[in-house]
């Protein structure tokens, strides 16, 4: 077991009516509140209404930035940023799921200083101070409602990258299923896929963790109890509350306890196909970590077998793969990026931005002869 | 799935060596320090001089209070309290198991005030600001290193209460598993005991929770996994680490989230035979849960059998209750009071003060008929 440190001070707000709080646990930082969210499907599903009857209960002065595109952009933080910053804001209030809850975590630390968020994925600055950071989740899938991490693209470099710090931990989360019940079945399913390859990345990270293991194993063997159930039942209360409570669990750092790290090599991989061909976050995944694990499966035999043991109760490493694959079908997810695409005429550039990017895992790391293996393996 | 609040701000410093770090934590706060500990094993096993040398390192002035008791009382956390008054300290530093952390809390929030701490598990009073606690934990089992809770008992009432509040968070708890080496057999598995009925308190409390159940499982599973041989390897590093991981997670709330509550029955019973004649806690509860579990076996016995499957991998409501006290007697653990006490003189006064308390659970109450049957059962 390798030393850790747990810290996680968000307070997650869970359940039915509980944005009841919302302008209260607003009013705890001021009145002057910036308000980011996405391409407007708030205010189709009447979740913008009652995020504003919470900010006028409180008498608070609202500046929106609308628009944070699915696959988030570092333009818009900077841009969000701008709008902060002018208006001098006590607070951000982040409504909606991944990408904007992700942006507003680097708007939240860019409306102090004077540059470019991006900086802070670069590596040239760092931040010292955070605009407090509340949120409402509209999608179960990233786990972004309850850690310190956010994941932003750049165009320009062609990069998709993640970031972590304290500073970003998100003070108030709210999560209401039913503020997810107008998330379409192929959205939903996506979600599914992503809290699972969330659950993988830890465990196929370094370190014997055997009761981390076992919460891996938990979130799974619950995801897969209620994922397809919910397919079918997109307003079932009950199984919107499971699937995202779930999904905040298999990323708030609980399924990383006592190891090194967990790997990420298949999110990195994922990433690219977002940032070529906005392929969605839980689609990218669940097309490639098949294909990881059967490049992986002579050196990881031992782990697979194990997972496949204790998640889908079957034996052998091959039998644990085509679990995978089989539960990702029975909750509609491509397994091949074919799926979803035409033709091979892209692949020279997925393979190209691979190397680029030097896709690949903390602990197990990949080469450009390794991307074409795998790469041939999810197409 | 029922409404919840997750929320545990305390930062947990875990693995070997990690006491590296206190002097620089205990700094974020000041340099007037209470340290607080027991009766002086820490003197003997080396950690008080290792505690020394970091508030030497930020050039601290240090209070002292020894001799908390193992089943703590209030005239103690009176008794520090006036001390840390006194003195205007900016900090508590705890360093014990369950007894000094949870004084250490009652004696955080009794400071800023002029009255007893017993007051607050009165009801006569209410919290309203906390001096920052650090923790060193030296034994696994309550979790109270990383939780909100803090049990004190008072002998001039006879009572033995359970305190909550978001004040009394550890703000930095610092968990080396080579602290607890010296730890005897006995009081290891009664750690044990203790971190495994906290599991099922919760399980066995109300509200549909699949995930909560399944991590309840996981924690169960890890300590049964790795209990035992703990037990006849007391300086392994790996084990130490494992089981006071799990007594962390036991506790930390992650097994509450979606209930109404936990049951708590269990303790409730446990906590008259430590009042009345100091039983250690672990004891009392290992002596307690199977009493408790064959008194409610019609009532609960599809969950009962629901935990054995999962847990113990047996079928049927007796193989259960077998099946955990047998996992007790593994460990060396009493299930019943008279394995470590002599003749019937005693029931009565037993029987009076469970009366008196109006022992029972959150969720499933008990009568004082009851409290006669379950008696007779755990005697």
């Amino acid at each position: 077991m390798e030393n850790f440190i747990a810290y996680n001070p968000t307070k997650l707000h869970f359940g039915k009516g509980v944005m009841d709080k919302l302008g209260e646990s607003i009013s705890g930082f001021g009145k002057r509140v910036l308000l980011v969210y996405g391409g407007g499907s708030i205010k189709e599903n009447g979740i913008y209404d009652k995020v504003i009857d919470q900010l006028k209960s409180i008498h608070a002065d609202v500046f929106e930035y609308a628009g944070i595109k699915p696959n988030p952009i570092v333009e818009d933080v900077d841009a969000a940023a701008r709008l902060g910053r002018e208006n001098n804001v006590d607070a951000i209030l982040a409504v909606g799921g991944g990408s904007v809850i992700d942006s507003a975590k680097i708007i939240s630390i860019s409306i102090p200083v004077s540059h470019s968020g991006w900086d802070f994925y670069s590596g040239e600055a760092k931040p010292q101070e955070a605009i407090p950071l509340i949120s409402v989740l509209t999608l179960a899938a990233t786990g972004t409602e309850m850690n310190h991490f956010a994941v932003v693209q750049n165009k320009a470099t062609q990069q998709k990258l993640g970031f972590a710090s304290e500073l970003i931990f998100n003070k108030h989360s709210f999560l209401d299923p039913e503020n997810t019940y107008s998330v379409s079945r192929v959205y939903t399913a996506y979600g599914i896929a992503d809290l699972m390859v969330h659950c993988t990345e830890a465990y196929f990270g370094a370190g014997e963790a055997t009761l981390s293991d076992k919460i891996v194993f938990a979130i799974m063997k619950d995801a897969i109890e209620h994922g397809e159930a919910l397919l079918h039942n997109l307003n079932d209360y009950d199984l919107r509350a499971k699937i995202m409570y779930d999904a905040t669990m298999a990323l708030n750092m609980i399924t990383m306890h006592g190891r090194v790290s967990g790997d990420w090599g298949v999110h990195s991989i994922g990433h690219i196909l977002s940032l070529l061909y906005d392929t969605p976050h839980g689609a990218s995944l669940s097309i490639v970590l098949p294909a990881w694990l059967k490049f992986h499966k002579e050196k990881l035999a031992e782990r697979i077998a194990f997972i496949g043991k204790n998640v889908f109760d079957v034996d052998g490493v091959n039998e644990t793969i085509s679990a995978f694959e089989n539960f990702f079908k029975s909750v509609e997810c491509p397994i091949r990026f074919s799926e979803i695409t035409k033709g091979n005429e892209m692949k020279d550039e997925v393979l190209k931005t691979m190397n680029l990017n030097k896709c690949g895992g903390y602990i197990h790391k990949l080469s450009d002869e390794d991307h074409k293996v795998i790469l041939d393996l999810f197409w």
